[in-house]
């Protein structure tokens, strides 16, 4: 029997409430019977006791100011609130339908169907849907069968073959099904690839500054090393290889070995979108260095100046006409989702990666963690489906689908344009044009008051900014320091998805009176 | 300029054919154009390159004898293939709706609404759903807005409300809205936890043997020490608290510091089902060691002997009577799903954690992780709230509900004990009963003669009977060693979802059959 249990809890309550009483005569060998009670409980855990990489993670897009904003909101809802404004506008994340935008009506036809095919054999359903959406439902079907199944964990072979088809047609070079992960959003890609890349903190992984803080916090939880690579603001957020290649041969100066060059095509916070040839730069540089490539391209439908071009098209390009072979070994995991393009469908946790030109053996350990997790979202894989697989000229739901997707695009292209304007007319900020992506990261300049005042309630100044931003008009916005930015520049990032236009005005009049009490 | 880039790849390729050729006119700061070709390429990565601690992860239930019932299902397509069954038997994982089982009608119906709330708008609308299914949908619309925009981190509050009221009503303990956090399936949850916990090897966890694989794959991605107790066959797979005690003091006497235990209830693989008295006995234990209590229960609702009771409700007891407060730290988290029970979405995945008693630093640093993934599915944030708010007595959809988890609920207990009953027959094979879950993990003697067989194929023993059951009955289990077992014993776990019983029939043939060549 066990020492450690010596008395009898029963005996220190009254016997007939007790709800254990019936255990006493229980045959289990130990019970609560011989539970002792005269130990001292260990204490509670509080944060200092976790994993420090944990704690090192840092997520600004849902920190503090996104927050205060939640708590603003519950505010608000009381309707003896004193606040200057009636609602918060969250323009702290890319997240369409939270605001204004509305599904694809070819999406979510499909998807109901999917969720409850019964509608099929009902009398009206021919009433309801267009022959197409039928038709497209019932061969997603007979290939995913029930939406409640956990799938193939790589994701269900016809929609990997539907988005490797829609690869090749976008790049004009071929794709294959085999080297495609359906995954739940691009997130989870991010962190299956940099968890296998991590090495501890001499493993460094090249981010773009400024970055998604997906990449930093990912890194941060394996313990491994962020090499920033800073963008070029003034030229529009561009890259510089120069830079690129300075930073790879400091870290390996440090004992740090650079393993993964991470590329946000169109960039995020920037909004930039990178030239071909300046991908063709990157490429030889990772060529060069061995250097796992990360294209974040989740934003490659939000193009409103230029042209994206895959870094798989270019990696193709430069490998065709490479007689020497240096771009043979080039890795490149290119990633995709459902949450952001015209799309906006975040809450359905679609995505994919590309694994181009990996090693059997790497590709077998993203299978095994990806089985870990089981698999992605089953409906989230069939929306891929959709997004690669849209209806045709000449079917039913097409010419809705194109009005839909016209309107969208239209809608956000208008506004980033508005808000760009708004802020290059803001004294003391500027802000580059935005190409792609759903964000504006204006520069602002804050002054010697706005540090002291920052400091006193400890503050960085761009976080301040956002803080009063948000006291007085109801905008979340995100400070540039969550993002990263050169040294004593400031920014905000702000996505141009909030509908309407009163809330730039409001931002504008905020920005002339915080202008005048601490610039001045 | 960049030094590295040194010639110009344009020079070493025909002009004409170079899709970069309008590089060289380029303005940008440096381009293709700059290009060095003579440089040796990196290598590409293999698996020893990659992070030790994911390498040595291992999940068996995705594992080497599924991966070959893949290739054989492949297989079994050619119309010309010599296999001697006609399909494969998936029994290798809990996915019922893979196999026979049919969604819940009043889940798909709101689902579907919930993807597409035009639906609502058609005139058909009320002749396709009953009231109380458009009622319901209403008001989750109303909550939940969009199924495409990102929730809150932390799941919808609604959702979380219910969940919380659910808890009270099924424990007869308040419950609360800010301890539950929705998660995508429970694997997302161990995620979490496990993570935040983990300190390295010097951390230990106490793990049931045999377990979910799960848990000692996320311990070895964490880099964290599994410390494995063992299950008592002979009582049922009971719970010993003796053990549980030498193995934390084994651990802290070779420096390695248990901070969590693990519980999983109803069982995974073994199917049993914890005592009142044996949960009482492990919380003694966790309060006194301090140990975080992972109750793993998604399983609750398959139960067919016995009663099912939730650590919470034990905890809250052992808490109201416990006068010297040696309770009173016990940290809870209790894990719960949509992909078991009578729902078996496991696709959809939804799932929740209550976290009881956490302090509120550890509560937050799970907000951040759950914050870097952004959000669980929306749609399986929805499906929880319709597992814990079902129709209730006199709602249109009442009695069809009834019908319907009545049938899946016998289906699941009938087919259990024919399978339990099917291998107490088999020679050399004893099974214990099972109460609860979607599994049966029978004790099968191997013979020297399967040793050295297995040896020669470089298979364990269980192994080796899974892979030739697999080859002659298209029966696809896992083998024991994929869950843990005692040294020198051999088990296979076998849901018994699969439809028919000429399966399990299949199954009794081959035994005999590999009896007859082996153990004789």
């Amino acid at each position: 029997m066990l020492t450690i249990f010596q008395r009898h809890i029963i005996q220190k309550t009254s016997r007939s409430s007790f709800p254990y009483s019936t255990m006493s005569s229980s045959t289990a060998k130990t019970s609560a019977s011989s539970i002792e009670t005269s130990f001292k409980p260990a204490p509670k855990l509080v944060a200092s006791d976790l994993n420090p990489h944990a704690l090192n993670a840092k997520y600004a897009v849902r920190g503090k100011i996104p927050t205060k904003a939640e708590q603003l909101r519950q505010e608000l809802a009381s309707k003896s609130h004193s606040l200057p404004f009636n609602k918060i506008i969250n323009a702290n994340i890319g997240n369409p339908q939270q605001l204004d935008q509305k599904p694809l009506t070819f999406y979510r036809e499909i998807l109901a169907i999917l969720q409850y095919p019964e509608l099929l054999k009902k009398d009206a359903a021919s009433e309801i849907f267009p022959a197409d959406i039928i038709d497209h439902s019932k061969t997603l079907l007979s290939h995913i069968g029930s939406l409640g199944a956990y799938s193939h964990s790589q994701g269900v072979a016809h929609v990997r073959k539907s988005v490797a088809e829609f690869i090749s047609k976008r790049d004009g070079y071929e794709a294959s099904a085999d080297d495609i992960f359906l995954t739940a959003g691009a997130s989870t890609a991010v962190s299956y690839l940099l968890g296998l890349l991590s090495l501890g903190p001499k493993t460094g992984f090249l981010i773009p500054i400024p970055q998604y803080p997906l990449y930093t916090a990912t890194l941060a939880l394996n313990n491994s090393t962020a090499l920033p690579y800073y963008l070029n603001e003034s030229d529009n957020w561009s890259v510089d290889s120069d830079e690129l290649v300075k930073v790879i041969e400091n870290a390996k100066a440090k004992g740090v070995s650079p393993r993964c060059l991470v590329l946000i095509n169109p960039g995020n916070p920037t909004g930039a979108i990178l030239k071909k040839e300046a991908i063709a730069d990157l490429l030889t540089v990772a060529a060069k260095y061995g250097l796992v490539v990360i294209a974040d391209e989740v934003y490659q439908e939000n193009v409103y100046k230029g042209e994206f071009v895959s870094v798989k098209k270019v990696l193709k390009e430069l490998q065709s006409l490479d007689k020497q072979g240096i771009y043979s070994n080039v890795q490149l995991a290119s990633l995709h989702s459902t949450s952001k393009g015209i799309s906006g469908e975040c809450g359905q946790r679609g995505g994919y990666m590309e694994l181009v030109n990996f090693d059997d053996s790497v590709r077998a350990q993203v299978m095994k963690l990806a089985s870990i997790s089981l698999c992605p979202p089953v409906s989230g894989q069939a929306l891929v489906e959709l997004m690669v697989n849209p209806p045709k000229k000449g079917d039913p739901s097409y010419e809705l689908y194109i009005k839909e997707r016209t309107f969208i695009f239209n809608s956000l292209k208008e506004r980033s344009r508005l808000l760009y304007a708004a802020f290059n007319e803001m004294e003391g900020v500027s802000c580059q044009e935005p190409e792609g992506a759903m964000y504006c990261f204006p520069n602002i300049e804050l002054s010697q008051k706005v540090y002291e005042a920052a400091e006193k309630v400890g503050m960085e100044p761009d976080e301040f900014y956002c803080s009063e931003l948000l006291d007085n008009t109801g905008i979340c916005a995100v400070p540039g320091s969550g993002f990263g930015q050169v040294d004593g520049t400031w920014h905000v990032r702000t996505t141009f998805l909030a509908p309407g236009t009163e809330w730039i005005g409001a931002w504008r009049d905020f920005h002339a009176k915080f202008v005048a009490k601490y610039n001045k």
